[in-house]
């Protein structure tokens, strides 16, 4: 892929690197899509020398030493401040818990410059979804991922942040398991399994912002990937 | 795969099974398999009416309204109890935060018998390994998965729990992403994407226990799936 910029015709872009690459999209294929392009293309990306840093920012930013401006847009982001010691993790207005409201500098051109979180990555997925499928005249399915951080388990995993066209969470409660039993409390999060396997060949630096994933059986669906933000009331860990 | 019982040769199962789909092993393979089996074959298997709840059981099972026993299991394998709202959920011996410590009656034979999680989970793996490694007489890795529940968002996904052969934690700090910036706090838990990719295909009730995860790229490497767990002095949630 080469570099995204604001206001590019990503799906166009998607197009052309598949051909490039010598690949044909299928029916059913799930093309899972960096963020980071994403929020690149919808013109998400903020230079630092336009923010003004709050006083909230400034003591924050002082007290883990990271640039003031970057806090405020970490703040403006945010719903809430889970911590704020050596990183802060917030939920974003999105509702998404994660290192400094997914505010972040690397593989942005210039110094100086961040990108944020696509505004609504389900709306980005479902747009990304309806071009690549018209324009491939083939059923395609996106997850828009990202990489997030978890409590108790060391290193980062890709997440479905948006997604449009298949299930994203696969509810098997009512289903029996291979003794006849009932299956209680079972609800496979795959959209977030699908970005994470799509997350091993995306690397973090190699320049490989799309992955097909092709092969895996699902039904059509118009879930979202918001469904899989988990309502405070049934969130044990706050 | 057929139903495994205790003191069976996993790898001899394996071995038959993947003949009989017509799969050859290859160097580099990395086998998922699901911790179910690998408790049976292990012999961790117990029938509830061996076990004797104590009274702090007898107490935590009132409230949730389930089976006394159970729960006793539940506190044995447990170092210390996070939550006990709806479900228990636990810190593992091994150091694992997950629902009911790993204590699961789906997929075992019988109405009042449940599995524990493998004693030795990297263990269980090296030894899978090996076994496979010299009877296909091909390099193989080996990750021990699980399904987790998780904060903030919704649904299962699959986790190692254990592995042997593979690096577990992609450390990618020190490297450069793609506008020759150096990359912060990228460590990857690549074993988890791969774990979380196999789930996919493993299901819940299908029978398919085991998948090989080809074509990804790594080099070999003793690390231990022991090693993702955050170490409690770097835990922002406890």
């Amino acid at each position: 892929m080469p570099e995204i910029r604001a206001g590019e015709d990503l799906a166009e872009r998607i197009l052309e690197a598949a051909k490039k690459a010598g690949l044909r999209f299928e029916d059913g294929d799930v093309v899972a899509v960096a963020q980071k392009i994403v929020s690149k293309a919808e013109g998400a990306v903020i230079p630092l020398g336009t923010v003004k840093p709050s006083e909230k920012a400034r003591g924050i930013a002082g007290e883990l030493k990271k640039d003031a401006r970057a806090i405020e847009l970490v703040l403006q982001e945010s719903r809430r401040i889970l911590r704020s010691e050596r990183v802060l993790i917030t939920e974003t207005k999105h509702g998404f818990v994660c290192a400094n409201a997914g505010v972040d500098h690397s593989n942005v051109p210039g110094n100086d410059m961040v990108t944020l979180l696509p505004r609504d990555p389900d709306d980005s997925a479902e747009k990304l979804a309806k071009e690549l499928s018209k324009r491939a005249r083939k059923r395609i399915a996106v997850i828009v991922s990202d990489t997030f951080g978890r409590p108790w388990r060391l290193g980062l995993t890709n997440v479905a942040i948006g997604a449009s066209g298949l299930p994203v969470l696969l509810d098997l409660r009512g289903t029996r398991d291979r003794e006849g039993k009932p299956l209680t409390a079972t609800v496979l999060a795959v959209a977030d399994d699908l970005a994470a396997a799509a997350g091993l060949l995306m690397g973090k630096s190699e320049g490989t912002p799309v992955v097909i994933v092709r092969g895996y059986r699902y039904k059509p669906a118009s879930e979202k990937a918001a469904q899989i933000i988990r309502p405070a009331s049934e969130d044990l860990f706050r």
